[in-house]
């Protein structure tokens, strides 16, 4: 396997989530083995010069096969990398972070650095945040909402695929003020590779095999995520209604949306502002009127698909958006990130298309 | 395969659906001969006399070896049978039981008598009601709900799946006025067999394996059996929220309800209501504070597992509700009726236990 | 969930496999605290005077809701208890059931006793045998081959699934000289409940789910088991191929056996054979010529469902056999053991259908 | 979607079999319309000057939002046109393309000429041969085996998925005379989608999901194909048993293939030949020793993985391949069957990795 395919094998399959949910157990074995280089694929995509990228938390994943050039984070001359994927744990990325010289790019996978406030962090983690001064520069990497901050960001915090799926369409609905603030409500369905690749008994096959259920009702972590994305765009506090559900999936993630839209508003409305805002983007696809967004449309590939609904309900709609949970929910939406703090085409290395059947 | 076995596995295992499904293919090559007899497991249960039962809508399923006395309704004498379950597809059904003797006891598992509505059902049906006088007769089957009026029931339409796991929870809350009439929302996922076994591109494996898409909404025909539920519990017309998704199981249906609590209720409240509602009832199991129903838990079997979650969001409550949709949701909740109309120990025929692993 | 209702659930779904693998983590909790007692269904089979089983190894399962008298095997007056099924794990049961009164009755679900060569046991298992002279009084529990020395025996070895799908078709035609002994060549498929409920990255649903893939080619634990059953049947010492995979399905094994016919043999003499050797028995299906076995058809039952098909080339046979791993390939069969050594009827607690769909 | 990624969509991810699979249907709405004009990704890959690329039976896919420029064959101005892939269903091909201008390139993926004898063509197809000449130049496809001759073919039967997943390890073996002839036992797996798109009972989510079950055994099309091809190599009539399985997979095949050793053979020597046949092979991966080859190693992408194992019985040796049955196992390889033809890289639009998880 070339060092050319591999780049987009390793952000075009999501194997950030491999890489991150095996260091657990890798630790111990390669204590301070975690730096690893790779180059872009220079065959396919040409950006003017070679960037050379390190993936933090990359150790011992496949072994040497994929993953030829694994020093020490601390053997590592950092002068020889441009950029850095960091895919450490949540919750031990900050003092990492905060370790690395100020001339490399970042753009971290983990949740560390997901929540401006970080009385909110500790909160939701358990745990005081480490790097506070850090987290006054970090930038969200929501690409498309946040593409002119991301282009001048040194450090971005890559959001969570719940949180990806549900600000892409309501953050311009709610910026154009076409929908009430109250009462929004969430009821999310997602594969199960989100849960990571550690052995445990709720992700067996027989487990999750034909069969649904709700989890982390009301406390899912990626719901103060949610809310600052979408109070940011309220500049007002907002509350949701988040409850995910566990369905037998490898991959895909669906959030069906329930709201209420502003009085006067129509569902007309609302395709209309979507329409506006992402008829530009290659990623975020509104569909034709009345076409159901479908996982399996974005499985194994960036894209994230969105529609309107009116309800039966009058005054309310109902949109559904869906993306691939290890694509544009992680490793994908990174790339991306990159690709535009760097300066390169924005698909570089994404130019995937789903995979049906 | 003896008789004796015979009824429990056509009840315990939701072949009425089967039946159902394979009608219009069969109907061609059997025309006429749509009546089976069957008896009444008398080995593991005891009525105090042998019961005869016929299936309309059975013949064909898997031919002589499940149901060995088929004949044809026109040959059939209805002095040797006491009762029919009726399986046949919506829209032909009301002709068919217009001229049954009236000394008949039917469970209808069709939707041709759920809406007492007439206009309803030409509305949602696409079609005008072809015996609006035996509709006045006819009594509603969610059995917990209105087993004093199918106890002396000479017609009896058995509900929805979709009704029946929503209905459960709300019909006792609404009752109690503990819940707010507006804004009910409500997304249910469901396995595919109650799709039936009709050769549809949209249910083949791979169409539906390793994806989720919600279809049918706010014109699922479910509605308005849905509001009829709810809103005669409330004496006032209730409008819903409905969305179903499609997901990759083969049967199980999970409701998850949205909905706000009436001023000064708590989630306690709600929660008490249940238990004092369900305490004594056998298929119907509030879980104890906290637990999460699965459709695992109920999967093969005749139970209908809720608990209530104080949602997020301050005065609203989150309900879940799973059933096995072949079950609770079509056979299972036949025979629990027809067990109630002949004044036979409910749970007959339905002891069977959920299947997991 | 009264009493009653448990055994049928017990038995009738597998759950010994909950039990046993759910032990290596309860042990530490609940050590010494491991026995349970049980009453037979009294309410849907009458065995003459009530019979009272412990489960050996039963202890946490799911807590008090399924098993509440737990008591620990020390405190245990054994005089109370007619019969024990042990679920405890392989190389753990020699000792303990070796301690028992010799007054009970015993079927073992572990591999422990099921090699009669107690050197074969140390070569595959890894560990001395800790009773060879218990080892010497055990009847190997294949009920349909062995009932008559089961009904007298007071220590029964309980098959492994994949040895009892493969026995049952290849015994009888051994018997009777219709195949060749050398080059029985045997591809089998698993559902993934069979590996146990432990938290392994080898049984996550992202790992099974959409693949297949052969596991302990030659290596297989149950090869030397198979080996044994068919040399008996022999009198001669038989080797075998045999390639275990694992695939997406919770339960449900087939075995497709790749034979040789003795000289002068056809296909019809080896369909006449397993004709008469099964055409009385409840559990063993031989179907009609040509009909294809399905996992389906025996899912979540006791039943296994063979036959036999012409292979392309002259004087060979194809023959596929389908259980349920769970039901006849564990649980199913140890209750139908204990039926023969108790003398009671043999499907009692087994009467339950397939689940399909 | 921009015309240059439609290529790699199209042959990356099989989509040639969903073309196939609708024609049936589309082909009554489209009479005529059957013909696709697109260019080869010119972006990814660079051609030395574009080439234009026709498929036949392309028309109505996911109408014109991936194929624009549809056209009826009858309209088309062939001397626009360099190649064609023909994906029409079997039977039909024959006449059609014997009436194409003889300049064009063709590789065609339907079954109509992988039989050079077209006796054995009427007696597996039911039909005769209507064009008996054409089928004396055609080229059989299996890249690896025959890349010499599909350098200067014409015209290209592709292979079949199963005969792919097969010859691939055993050909080279066969031809270094290294395993016997006799009694080569294949046991194949497939997921579903190699049945296609068609609206079957079979093929239902019902029907499919959490079973297995052995199909068409001894009488499966590919049976001829798979002897021709191994007789090719041995020189001498080969028969084989070949008996596939549906199992519960969207896309993926296992051939567990059970061999005698030529005297004096060893596992290394199997071992060391598949080596020197496929070392500079890109998409033919013998896997390191001991290494098991699974479906997941391969979705989505056009490698074949295998490897060879020491059986228990002497002499005899164990082969798993695996593919995805889409990609190397039809679309993908006819690519690279036209790359050939067309003097391209061989692996142009072919980079895809497998997805996994």
């Amino acid at each position: 396997m070339s060092t050319a395919s591999f780049t987009s094998n390793f952000f075009g399959t999501g194997c950030f989530w491999k890489v991150e949910s095996r260091i657990s157990t890798v630790k111990k074995q390669n204590e301070g083995k975690m730096f690893v280089k790779c180059a872009v694929n220079t065959k396919t995509q040409k950006p003017e010069k070679a960037v050379r990228i390190g993936v933090l938390g990359a150790s011992g994943y496949t072994g040497s096969e994929d993953l030829p050039d694994m020093v020490a984070i601390k053997d590592t001359n950092f002068s020889d990398v441009d950029a850095v994927f960091c895919c450490l744990p949540h919750g031990t990325t900050q003092e990492i972070i905060k370790a690395l010289p100020r001339s490399l790019k970042i753009v971290d996978l983990s949740a560390d650095f997901r929540l401006r406030d970080i009385s909110e962090y500790e909160e939701w983690y358990g745990q005081a945040h480490r790097a506070p001064d850090l987290q006054k520069e970090v930038v969200y990497g929501l690409t498309e909402v946040l593409r002119e901050e991301i282009k001048s960001a040194r450090l971005v915090a890559n959001p969570g695929c719940y949180p990806t799926s549900i600000q892409l369409p309501l953050v311009p609905l709610i910026k154009a003020n076409l929908i009430e603030y109250r009462n929004i409500i969430i009821d999310a369905k997602s594969g199960v590779s989100g849960a990571g690749r550690g052995a445990k008994e709720a992700n067996l096959y027989t487990e999750i095999a034909e069969g649904i259920y709700s989890y982390g009702i009301t406390r899912h972590r990626h719901v103060p995520e949610i809310e600052q994305g979408l109070s940011d765009a309220a500049n007002s506090k907002i509350t949701v209604s988040f409850t995910p559900h566990l369905m037998p999936m490898i991959r895909g993630m669906q959030s069906t949306i329930y709201l209420e839209m502003a009085p006067g508003v129509t569902i007309e409305d609302l395709y209309q502002q979507l329409k506006i805002s992402y008829e530009d983007e290659e990623f975020v696809v509104l569909l034709e009127r009345g076409v159901v967004p479908r996982t399996h449309n974005v499985r194994g590939s960036n894209y994230c698909f969105i529609n309107v609904f009116p309800d039966r309900i009058p005054g309310r709609a109902i949109i559904t958006s869906v993306i691939d949970n290890l694509v544009k929910g992680a490793s994908g939406q990174a790339l991306q990130n990159l690709n535009v703090m760097m300066g390169y085409p924005e698909n570089t290395g994404l130019l995937y298309q789903p995979l049906f059947p």
